[in-house]
């Protein structure tokens, strides 16, 4: 990649090429407990550089405004979130959740309200998140509703985690299955043993963790198919099994920035992440993981909090409590015994690498390899997509499939004469890994 | 207002509009109390984006002189405060409080010692601070002794605080009086119980206080009258007040950077500000109550320091308590229950909007309404002052009326017929508001 | 000097022409200590404004090498200290200390490898320090075994420092002994007292101390001669002593930023500072005391530990304790009564009056003095040095005399009409003070 394009790719900031396609997309913007009651406090939410303002109204409906008040530039974080809108405590000036003026109490009977209405950008709730539509009204798409925003309460866990760096290499990271064979790994020379610590494997038969383990770390080269979905790639990574048989991690990227984890077989929990950024340096990373068939166990949930496969162990501010600035509590005794990184967490050894590559990751200066494909590929694809629409104008063509969006990712092991989009069907009934 | 009329206003670095105009006015630059003895630790200024250096030399008069000596550039902070001087502790070199250097200990006797000389401004004590001329020695002012400054020290509380952000938007807060139907209100029903929170409400009569904040709380949009003194502007608001009286908040601005605030009733206390430029992104705010009649109450005293009106509660470097770093330490339940804002006190109040206004406001995208007549007035004004002076280089008009800086502001109940200039000979027994 | 001069002295980023010039010279550029077993943590270096990576291998031999791994951009600092070589934790690619790319596990055999090499620099261990040489490799000069790095473990004291300021003000700092009659002094008026508090004197008959002290104190402006070296600047400073003698302090500069302690008699310790940049607004400091004839007492290691002569007292992390974000713990009262500063320790006096020069000082605006000679001529050798090896790219001449390196400074008295270069010859033996 050149510098220009190392740009377009990673800039998401108003009237830049990725800052308008993303702008084409649902985004999450919030976890729906920040804002846990009607006419509560509201908040503030920086994303894609805007400095925004949401709040829960009268009627439990969030508005997502400008910061600002149009009269004087004060902040409408500090105003009255009261009967059917937000009041400027600066002289009164009221707004809805729309944005609308529609109060001022400094004006005379009869002024008009209209130029004094703020910049608003549609929510819907769905999966315990706030999301936000913030292009063009009129190209507003379908509401992209992935298969946890589907499902009970009881059978979801969703959170948020602080990123100190660029979206895309934390796409990038999630997509790239090679490196499981490295970061995630255990070194212990007993594969039990190996097992037992390695806390982000999915719960399943103990036999079969076991062999996947040692099919990652036996076969650090897999193989890899990308196909094209309704609404992104399928990026599938082939290792040598036992006998004659492939291991297929399979991860779905959906446009603009939703990845799903690659390591769920039938019966287990799905992952995902959604990499949503604030300005160029930073991102807020949404995580879900989900159970089709049934409820999550306390158990299960209470690991979900203390940090488990993408969840990392947040702080009340929902920042991790292992980051950049104190070294992810690296611990190299650790690394020597048993940790291939002695950082503890999948989701914060990923952020240590990912924060590492540079506030924004300079891909002029890279030596890529076949095992990068998937990566490849995902910058490809985006690049052709920002240039699209740049040219034409019309709306992304992701957009336009919505309810592709319910999709799964996950494992499987296929004989190695079969391609992907024949093991896609085998795991998933679907080539796409669509649920009916 | 336009880009460049914004930076016009707002800049005061030197070589700039604003910068030239401050430089012609005397300023506040320390508390007395800052430098507390003869020969004691000298304390670093930072004023209109120079970087000074204050001492108290031996015959307690106070230099202000460069922070920097002209040898090798070490900075005199460290420096000795000796007899009749302070000295370098690098090489020894010494200047008096002119920045004259009086001795250069590392150079032969007979060295010619005039180049060494510093920057120097001269400098005034009053009224509990310490005030400073920088402009062009020749065209010295008069000191405009305001009142508090000629009245015993029992009379007067004088204070300072620190706000993060440009010197105008604080002074532009201080005369616009329409946001005291806002900003400032309490919002319980029974009215009593208000006054009994309204913390800021001047002493006076029960009945007396209940009726203003009444009056200010049904008519949140006065009507505006502003006159020109000789020193700058007087910004009378008149609210309905019972039968056909008008309640009159008067305040008074002074070139280039005074405020008198409006409420005060004969015999009730005085309270003023002057918003001095630390550099263009934050500034010194000087905070002054007075009684020309009476010393002060201990009880009144004990208030003031707790933060009371324009004073703020601050810590031992005279930093807010309550700052945009811990969000004014705002309560949601408060601001549902009974405060406007939720925020403690008025000074805190006021400084949560203006910082919220960026750290210079951005008048460029503003919506002004006829409540704003006063601001506007007083942006106008100064442009005006700005643009005479780089033009004819002739000194201010204010700066010609030292006598006239002595003015009170206040309220007062008059016929809805009277004028602004009637009300104010009632009121005060002058036009301008001009004690005798 | 003007601004282009000053700019060229100061920076030492890669591609200025005084980056280019220290290239040229082996720097220490980590404690050994801060590596301190084969195989253990690597640690991060920056130096001359470049992000490298320090690890032991398993030889125990020190790999300096670029921070990022060429294949994706991940920081090795997170990479796993191997047999032979660190490990990328990201994709497992492993670069022994030579930054030779010895495994890449995600790449089919026989790949070449040669690419993904990365930089590295050759380094050195002696006295205490790690050393290297980030020059044209062809033109490695031999190492300049300064003294204290040819003696036994015992006989030494090795530390380092952190300064928030360019390197060469603080070089200058060390050259300058005309300082010392100031910003070092004490001013109690009993001289043995003053001795007593005098925390750097060096160890010495209590009488020939008090003398030195006297003569520093009673000449402020000692006469300056300066000689050229085969490494740099002899500077001998000569005030009036008793009688027709005169006491001289005697510092060597050593290109490009080491600096010898002028106040040792024979028998007593020497001591000397080297200035790393690590930007152009930071440095380290390392600081170093050894005894050619004697191991150091635990006494005197026990001073060095707590802060004594140009050891300064830090933190776990080289930190000074007194720094500019605490004033340096400056005690007003203390420097009315006994310190001419106030604060305690001369390192802490010398970063005290460096830091406050500015990050980087601006040397055009100097007044210099007769006594400022040794720091101009610094200036002028330094420039003229840099100036030739642009011009002429040939290695500069000091790198060719390293055996030179291995000199002494001191002091020493003679009678008044004995010129610099005879002082040499008599207190070292050795018109350029080096050891034979």
């Amino acid at each position: 990649m050149n510098h220009e394009e190392n740009q377009l790719l990673t800039s998401t900031q108003p009237e830049t090429g990725m800052g308008e396609y993303f702008r084409r997309f649902w985004q999450p913007v919030l976890l729906s407990c920040e804002l846990p009651e009607a006419d509560g406090s509201p908040r503030k939410v920086k994303v894609l550089g805007e400095n925004l303002l949401a709040f829960r109204d009268t009627e439990g409906l969030v508005g997502l405004v400008d910061h600002f008040c149009p009269h004087r530039g004060a902040s409408l974080y500090y105003g009255r979130n009261e009967e059917g809108g937000i009041r400027c405590v600066f002289h009164g000036l009221k707004f809805d959740r729309h944005g609308k003026c529609i109060d001022i109490p400094i004006a005379a009977p009869g002024t008009c309200r209209d130029k004094l209405d703020i910049k608003s950008y549609p929510t819907h709730e769905a999966g315990g998140y706030i999301w936000a539509y913030m292009g063009p009204k009129e190209e507003t798409p379908n509401f992209p509703a992935m298969e946890f925003t589907t499902l009970p309460a009881t059978h979801i866990y969703v959170s948020k985690k602080w990123q100190d760096c660029n979206w895309a290499q934390c796409l990038e990271g999630a997509i790239d299955t090679a490196h499981f064979s490295f970061l995630h790994m255990v070194i212990a020379k007993d594969e039990e043993e190996a097992l037992s610590k390695l806390q982000h494997a999915a719960i399943g038969a103990q036999s079969a963790q076991n062999a996947r383990i040692r099919w990652v770390k036996d076969d650090p080269m897999p193989k890899f198919e990308v196909l094209e979905t309704d609404v992104g790639l399928t990026i599938g990574g082939a290792r040598k099994a036992d006998d004659d048989d492939l291991y297929w991690r399979i991860a779905q990227f959906m446009h603009p920035n939703h990845a799903l984890v690659p390591s769920a077989f039938p019966g287990e929990n799905y992952h995902g992440q959604t990499f949503v950024p604030v300005d160029d340096h930073s991102c807020w990373i949404y995580t879900y993981t989900w159970n089709p068939d049934r409820a999550l166990s306390d158990e299960e949930i209470a690991r979900c909090k203390m940090g488990h496969t993408v969840h990392a162990q947040v702080d009340e501010n929902y920042v991790p409590l292992r980051t950049k600035g104190n070294d992810y509590l690296i611990d190299r005794a650790a690394q020597k015994s048993h940790s291939f990184t002695g950082i503890e967490g999948v989701s914060e050894q990923d952020a240590a690498i990912q924060d590492s590559q540079g506030s924004i990751a300079d891909r002029t200066r890279e030596h890529l390899f076949p095992t990068d494909v998937g990566v490849a590929r995902f910058r490809r694809h985006m690049l052709q997509a920002v240039r699209a629409l740049k040219e034409t104008q019309q709306a992304p063509r992701a957009t336009a499939h919505a309810a592709s969006y319910k999709m799964r990712s996950g494992g499987w092991v296929a004989h190695r004469d079969k391609r992907l989009h024949e093991v896609m069907v085998e795991r998933f009934g679907h080539q796409q890994g669509i649920v009916a």
